[in-house]
């Protein structure tokens, strides 16, 4: 699955490498399976990274994230995966995602993940 | 009374146990009663907490927190054992709780219980 | 079960009965119990009624509200219900209910029952 | 009481009787007492008018307003009395008042009344 | 198709048959193809009626919505579909419904179909 | 004073005469002078009208609110006063005006006045 | 121009013919150009109709939307241009336009169009 | 004064006395004396402490703001007196309490005081 | 001017020299003119400060920023002309001012000025 | 580019070089040309930073903001671009810049850019 998730991601350079700057993207639109009933499960993504040598695609980013679609997984294991894919493509100097799982049985659950670069400081409280 | 509750709520295995991430649920439906006047109060829960080798199940956190529906006791009181219960059940590398209390004579009261792994440090500002 | 309603339900004098005006109530604290799978639903109601002879006493609807706690029915049936206890009490020239049920399976319903003495007109547009 | 409240309250003429037009008022500052509990009650005021020949005084009205301060009585009662007294000083062609009383038991209460002159119609849907 | 929905939707009986009342519901977890992109489009539905015989079953009508999934049609086709599939189903006195599409090209599209039987009169201002 | 206004006050033709449209304006910074204190006065106006021949040109509307900084009268009195004004000199089909004055004594005051050519009819609901 | 943008916008059959129902877009993207100061105006569009035989096709709307930046005319008259454009292309059962033009002088104006056709009634008060 | 503030506020016991945790309590309905003008001023305070060894008992504490209502002093003095009050009889780890003045001479006033226990450090970021 | 102005602005004791508290006042009523064009500036003034020996009394306050109706200047200039006749006058222990110009070429300013007494440090994070 | 741009863009001196303030800007209205569809894309701007000799001239920002109308490059590009051009012109000693471009395919994007003067600390925090 990994595999084929890279097919689909693609990059381009960081027009600005010198200096840290920060992208933010609000994702509202996912959709996956619950694996425990096969029900659909709506969630909004939330990415903010600060770019290194490349920058994530806009329009392959859409087309990822919809390709989660008809997959089945826990909230902790699709968010963490999604995490791991995009910090191992675009090997940024920091990355955070908040995903944002809607109502089932009463409760909204977001989950978190954060990581930056071995040494990286946020010099500038971007 | 704490024996029961760890009946009632489940765990699994934390699918990503090398890194910190965070992971939070609001907790809209809760219902107790009133030691003083027996009469019904409804409060708002917010949980988070960064796991180490166990996730609260989802539908046993609702079944979990529905259980305090006949249960009499002060609003100080309840929010800590419900802290406790969590906190000791799934042993976090960190966990907060917040619980807003609705208007009584007026007023609105937020109860919140706050905890961390000893030595734990909030190395990616979670 | 209606008779023991009437037993919690109290009314008073309506102090002003000569001209129409309007009494508005939001009860956002309700709780019962779902029919199919005997878990807590939660429900904030809104009412809303021209007193003709009689006004209903604050704390008696309190605590009405609050016996439906342990009972178990569907959205349609509870709301329909209150509406004719809380109409056959006071016999107001006009009465109105809003039952707003929180989301369950990802949908947020609203039952809304409504009704008029026999030729009485809103004259003041209230 | 109601002479004591036409002491207070005054009135200028209105500068432009030919034609209907109307005058809102917010008035977010109340306070009286509970009858029951001698407690106290919070409760914010709108007022709307087209007058006729006399317009309400906005400082006295603020004066008028402050007079309940410690008296007690229901809801239903001081808002149809605050109605009356003005209806009857300012003689208007339309007149409405909402009281917003704050939450008690959990219930928040609204009273509204509203009456016009015999014969006037809002022929500009004011 | 529209023989396979009504496979999967279900109905109860009208609890309360002699007057009018409204049901009103958000449902804002939808999911369908666009036709020409055959990129996934994302909306939310609301939907109000007043039952004649029948209501709609609240966890049948979210398995229809989800079989939407995998269906490529135009938003106002869809949108027409799902209102006649309802409407011939529990044939009620009046039906409402407003999809709201999420924005495509920076525009956000609504579309809104209503009907009510023949001779109907919403009488109570529902 | 009145005539001193229209000095100000510009016009242009209306590109559109056959068909009734509406234009609708916001203006929310005006100043002028309590008669009573001499301290300032602060309100935001909103005005709608149907135009007929004429249309108010924008930045003389502004120029024309702003002439009011140094006048000193009444809320009742001043909205009047420019409700007369743009109606004087453009002649609408139809005129409605909103003066929100800040709050004074803890209290907000709206005057709002509306008008209509003679026979004129709003057929399309604008 | 007027034939221009007839090259631009396309239309497609209306899918559900013999019912009335509401389509509804939001445009938040506009911007052309001020005739007096040559510099950019900017302004969020609103449009809805009922449709007969035809729908606007919606990226060519986009596109149509976008063909007036370069375009120097008054707020009325464009507001009243593009109506007359939709109108004319899709001759609908009823169309309504709202512009809501950004601050200029410290003021905000709305131009809204509406017409329907000869004889169409609203009867489900869409 | 302040012997008698004592004889009206009531404390109980800390549920949970070896770690930190923080209440939070909105009191919106406070209303005392303008010393200058003898007008009723209006406030919304907000409180939160860290508890040692006692808690502030709800009920009590409601009695003891509105002992105010008939007490004339400036904003700064009595947001202190309120604080010292508090502060010296529960003994915190931690109290702040903001107190928020209604509009007065169109001017909005918050005023804020903080105190924590000697060498007490705020280890959990509550 | 300078001078001028410290005839207007009036002190009193701060009644709690002890210890550090704040005090916030947000001021939405304030104008002066462009010095540019002499079209009137509106802005809405937010302030706050730690009182050392005094305090600024709140109606002097009022009319001290009355006082700005007539004068021109830049955004600039006029904001760090009020701070410094604030700061000289009550020499708090910290004092910050936000103003908030409103927009002008569909651009909206902010100035914010802070400073703090030589060695004051905030050590209850006010 | 760069040059021209220059042209466009002017400065006045810093009325208050003493101490740091922080001036801060909303750009609401900024549209450029998406390099790769041709078709415009919108974003708002927003801007704050510490003048050190120079601040930026409103007037000439809001004309170098509509000089990008016609240009084609990615988000990050003219983030980082216009950050460069303003930073050079006018040498603050810190500045930052957030753009916040609209939807595109479902996604909306943030780029944020900020940098300080060599040596320079946030002594007030600004």
């Amino acid at each position: 699955f990994l595999m084929h998730m890279n097919d689909i991601l693609e990059t381009f350079e960081n027009p600005q490498k010198n200096d840290d700057y920060l992208i933010k993207m609000d994702i509202p639109e996912f959709t996956c399976i619950c694996p425990l009933t096969s029900q659909p499960d709506f969630a909004e993504f939330y990415l903010e990274y600060v770019p290194d040598k490349l920058c994530v695609e806009l329009k392959s980013l859409k087309l990822y994230m919809s390709s989660y679609r008809d997959i089945g997984a826990f909230h902790e294991d699709i968010t963490n995966k999604i995490f791991k894919h995009l910090y191992t493509l675009v090997k940024p100097r920091y990355m955070f995602i908040n995903a944002h799982w809607k109502v089932r049985g009463g409760i909204v659950t977001h989950v978190e993940v954060k990581k930056a670069k071995n040494g990286w400081k946020n010099k500038n409280h971007l």
